[in-house]
C-alpha cells in the first residue's frame, strides 16, 4: 500500500466529469412514484408544474448510466471542490484500533455540508430554463443555506420555508440565508393554505420537514415561473450527490485502497445514496462486496422500524406517493431530538436497495451516544462535525472498536457530511448533561402506520 | 503561465518543514522589549514566568533564520493543512478586471481562522515543558477557539478571558470553546485584581483585548505551572504564522506566478506578518519588489493614525513595553465596531517594517465598505468571510478595480484568514442597514497618546 497522506485532494483533472445514475445498474427498479388520485405511475408531464424539465427528466430516467455534468456546474464545483478524503490517523491512534479509517469531508463550504452539490445543479437547470425563482424547505438549515448560496450565484430569487423549531433555535442559519439574499419564512406559516390548516389543527406545532415541503410546493405551483426544489430523497438528488462517492472511489484507488465497510448517516438518503453509489455498482456487478451501513437516529427510525410502503413525501399530502421506508407522513420526532435526520421517509432508491439486501444494514443510534462520538472526534480530528454526520462517526468508531477486539485491519470509509457551527445549542446541551434520548414506543409508531395511504399489494 | 486550477493544495511533501524567522533578514531589528521598571531590554529569564522556555527563546531569537517545525506539530498541521491557494476566477469575472486575484484561505478548520497555526505550536511547547495549563484572552473568539482546539488535542487545561462584548454577542463561540473543554470567563471579571480595578473604574465597560490580556497574565503568573499565551503581536506568533506565506509562495511557484501586490488585514499583525514573511525576504534581499498593503479598520487605525512608540501590550500595564504603532493601551474602538482587528497596537516586526518603508502602505477602511465587499465575495466565491478577512477583500477588490481602469494585469495575493459563521449578528446589521461607521476624532486619539509611557528618544 502507498504512503497515505492525512488529506488527499484530487486535482481538477481527476475530478468526475459525469454523475453516476445507480438505477441503471439496479437489478430491480424502485417502485414508481404514483399519482395519488389514480394510483398510476406518474409521468414526466405531471412533474413539470413542480420541477423544471431537465430535473423531471432526471427524476424518472432509470436508463442513462452516466450523465454529463454541465460545464457551468463543474465550474462552480471547482470553487469549493474537490472535498478531501481524510485518513483519520489521529482517531485511529486515540481508539487504538488496527482498522484504517477514512472519511470524505463535505463540510468545506459555506453551507457547511454536501447539500451544495445538488443545490448548484438544481439552481443551474432552473436558471437555464428561464425560471423566475425557486421555493424550498429546510430543517436544520443546511439545505436552505446551500440553495441560498447556489441561487445567489445564479442570481435567482428564493423563498425558504424553514421548520419553525429551527427558525427559532438557529437565527444565525437564517442570517446566512438572508446574506445570500433568500426570503426565509417559519413553517408552518399563515402564508399558505396548507400552513394555515396545520396551524388550525395544532397552533403550537414546532413544524416538520413534511409540513414545510407542503408549503414550499404550494407556493411554487401558485407562483408564475416558480419551481420547487428538494435537497434529499429524490432520485435526481442522489444522481447529483454521486459526486461524493465518485471522488471517494477515485481517491481510494490512488491510494490502492478499497473499503470493507462504508458508513453513511441517513435522513432522506442524499449523502448515503451519493457516497455509496459507485461502490454499490461494484456490488451489483459482482466486482466487490463492501458492507454498507446506514445510520439513523433512534428517535426517527425510518429504516430500522418503519414500513416499506407507499406514502406521501409531505405532511400536507400534496406530493406524489413514493414507495419507501416510512414512519408516516405525519411523523414528527420528539421535541428533545437535536440536529437533522428528521424526515419521516427515506429515498426510494436507498429503500429499495435496503429492502433487497444490497444495503446490508441499517442501525439506529441514540443522540447522547452521537454527541459523545462527535466530541471525541472534534478533539482529535479538529473538525467540529454536524450532528447528522456524527451518526456516521458513532458507527465508524464502534466498528473500529470491534476491529480492536478481533484484531482485524478493516478499511472503513464514512461520509462526514458537514460541520456543526450552527448546532452549538445542541452541543451545549450535551456538555451540560441536559440532553436526553427518546426512543418512540411501538404505539407512537403505530399511529403513523395507521395513517398510511392504502395502495393494494404494496404496503409491507 | 501554467493552467491555474481554482484551488491548489500542496502535497504533504511540498509542505514546509521549517518556519521562517523574518528578523534574521531585517536590515535593522525592531526595538527591543523593555522592562518598564528599568527601561532596559528584557532578557529571556524575565520572560520565563510568563512564557514557556522555548517560546521565550523564540521571542528573543533574531538570528535563527529557519526553525525546524517539530514532528508533533507537523502531524497536527497535516490534519487540517495544507490550506488552499485559491484563484478567484469568479470574483475576477464579477469585477471584469484583468487582474489575477489569488487568496490563501486559512478558514478550513474548526477555529475558522489562521490562529490555529500558532495555537498548536504554543500548546505543544507548553505540554512538552510539563506545564499544568494555559491562560489566554480572546476578542472575536477566533484565537480562543483555536487554542481550545489545540489544548484539547494536547490534553492541557485552558482558561480563556473573553472580551465581554464578544462573550455576550457570541454565545456559540463560547460553546465551541467549552466543547473543546476550555473554561471561558467574561472580561473584565471580578476574578483578578486588574479586572476588579477596571470594573471599579468603569462598571459598564464592554471590555477590550488589552484588558483581557492583563487578566490572563495575572491568572497565569499567580497559578502554579501555568503559562500565558497570546495569539498575535508577538515575534513567536509571526514565526509560526510564516507557514501561511511559505505555503503561498511554494504554491505560486508551482503556478509560475509571483504577486505584484500582497494584501493582509492587520489587527495585531499575526496573519499579515505570516503571509508576507517569505515575500518580504525577497524584498529585503533585493530579489523581488512586491507591493505590500496592510489593511485596518478606520475605527481602530493603529498604523494609519497611531504613534510609533513604546507602549504596554495590555490595558493593565503588566506586560513589558514594546515599540510599535499604537493608539495607547487604553484605546477601545467605538461600540458600533463589529468583528475583530480591535487591538490598540501592532506587531513590533510589522511596525518596524512599516516604519522603515519595506511594508509599503497601510490603509484604513470603513466597516460598511468591508461588509459590502464580504457580501459580494460570499456570493461569487461561496465562502462566507470573517469580517477581519473582509478588510483584505475590500482592498483586493479596490486594487482589482484600479487594474480594470488602467488595463494592467497585476497579480494580487491576499490572505483570507477565516470564516464568518460566528459573525452573523454583524452581517445581519449590515443587511438590515443598521450598521454605521465611526472614525475616531483627533481628540479621541490624543487621549490615548497622552497616556503613552515616557521612554526618552523613542516616542514619535
Amino acid at each position: 500500500m502507498k504512503n497515505v497522506p492525512y488529506r488527499l485532494y484530487l486535482t481538477e483533472e481527476q475530478m468526475p466529469k459525469q454523475w453516476y445514475n445507480l438505477r441503471a445498474d439496479m437489478k430491480e427498479q424502485p417502485d414508481p412514484m404514483l399519482n395519488p388520485a389514480t394510483l398510476k405511475p406518474i409521468c414526466k408531464e405531471e412533474l413539470y408544474p413542480i420541477f423544471c424539465r431537465e430535473l423531471a427528466h432526471q427524476e424518472l430516467d432509470a436508463e442513462t448510466r452516466y450523465v454529463d455534468i454541465p460545464e457551468e456546474i463543474r465550474q462552480m464545483y471547482r470553487v469549493y471542490r474537490p472535498s478531501p478524503l481524510i485518513r483519520a490517523y489521529n482517531l485511529e491512534k486515540e481508539l487504538g484500533t488496527p482498522a484504517k479509517i477514512y472519511y470524505k469531508f463535505e463540510g468545506n463550504n459555506t453551507s457547511g455540508s454536501h447539500k451544495l452539490n445538488s443545490a448548484i445543479a438544481q439552481a443551474y437547470y432552473a436558471k437555464k430554463e428561464g425560471m423566475k425563482g425557486l421555493t424550498t424547505e429546510t430543517g436544520a438549515g443546511q439545505w436552505g443555506t446551500a440553495l441560498s448560496e447556489a441561487c445567489a450565484y445564479f442570481n435567482l430569487p428564493l423563498t425558504v420555508f424553514m421548520v419553525k423549531a429551527s427558525y427559532e433555535q438557529k437565527p444565525y442559519r437564517k442570517a446566512v440565508m438572508q446574506t445570500f439574499g433568500a426570503e426565509v419564512i417559519a413553517s408552518p406559516s399563515n402564508q399558505t393554505q396548507v400552513g394555515r390548516a396545520i396551524l388550525a389543527n395544532d397552533p403550537n406545532t414546532t413544524g416538520s420537514l413534511g409540513c414545510a415541503i407542503s408549503e414550499a410546493i404550494e407556493r411554487a405551483v401558485s407562483s408564475d415561473g416558480y419551481r420547487y426544489v428538494l435537497g434529499s430523497v429524490l432520485n435526481q438528488v442522489l444522481l447529483h450527490q454521486s459526486i461524493i462517492g465518485l471522488e471517494s472511489k477515485t481517491a481510494m484507488e490512488l491510494l490502492d485502497e478499497y473499503p470493507d465497510i462504508i458508513i453513511g448517516c441517513a435522513g432522506g438518503g442524499s449523502n448515503l445514496g451519493g457516497l455509496i453509489a459507485p461502490f454499490m455498482q461494484d456490488k451489483l456487478l459482482g466486482k466487490a462486496n463492501p458492507y454498507f451501513i446506514a445510520v439513523e437516529p433512534a428517535s426517527c427510525p425510518s429504516m430500522t422500524r418503519g414500513r416499506y410502503a407507499y406514502d406521501y413525501c409531505d405532511t400536507g399530502k400534496v406530493t406524489p406517493m413514493a414507495r419507501m421506508y416510512t414512519l408516516g407522513s405525519g411523523f414528527i420526532p420528539s421535541a428533545n431530538h437535536a440536529g437533522g435526520l428528521r424526515y419521516h421517509g427515506m429515498s426510494p432508491i436507498v429503500s429499495k436497495l435496503y429492502h433487497d439486501g444490497y444495503l446490508d444494514e441499517a442501525r439506529a443510534v441514540e443522540q447522547t451516544k452521537v454527541f459523545e462520538a462527535a466530541t471525541l472526534f472534534s478533539r482529535v480530528e479538529t473538525i467540529l462535525p454536524a450532528p447528522e454526520s456524527s451518526h456516521a462517526i458513532r458507527v465508524a468508531i464502534d466498528e473500529a472498536l470491534k476491529c480492536k477486539e478481533t484484531g482485524e485491519q478493516k478499511t472503513i470509509l464514512f461520509g462526514l457530511t458537514g460541520t456543526g457551527y450552527f448546532d452549538m445549542t445542541a452541543y451545549a446541551a450535551y456538555h451540560e448533561h441536559r440532553m436526553t434520548d427518546y426512543i418512540p414506543t411501538d404505539e407512537d409508531l403505530q399511529r403513523g402506520f395507521d395513517a398510511l395511504p392504502n395502495v393494494p399489494g404494496a404496503q409491507e
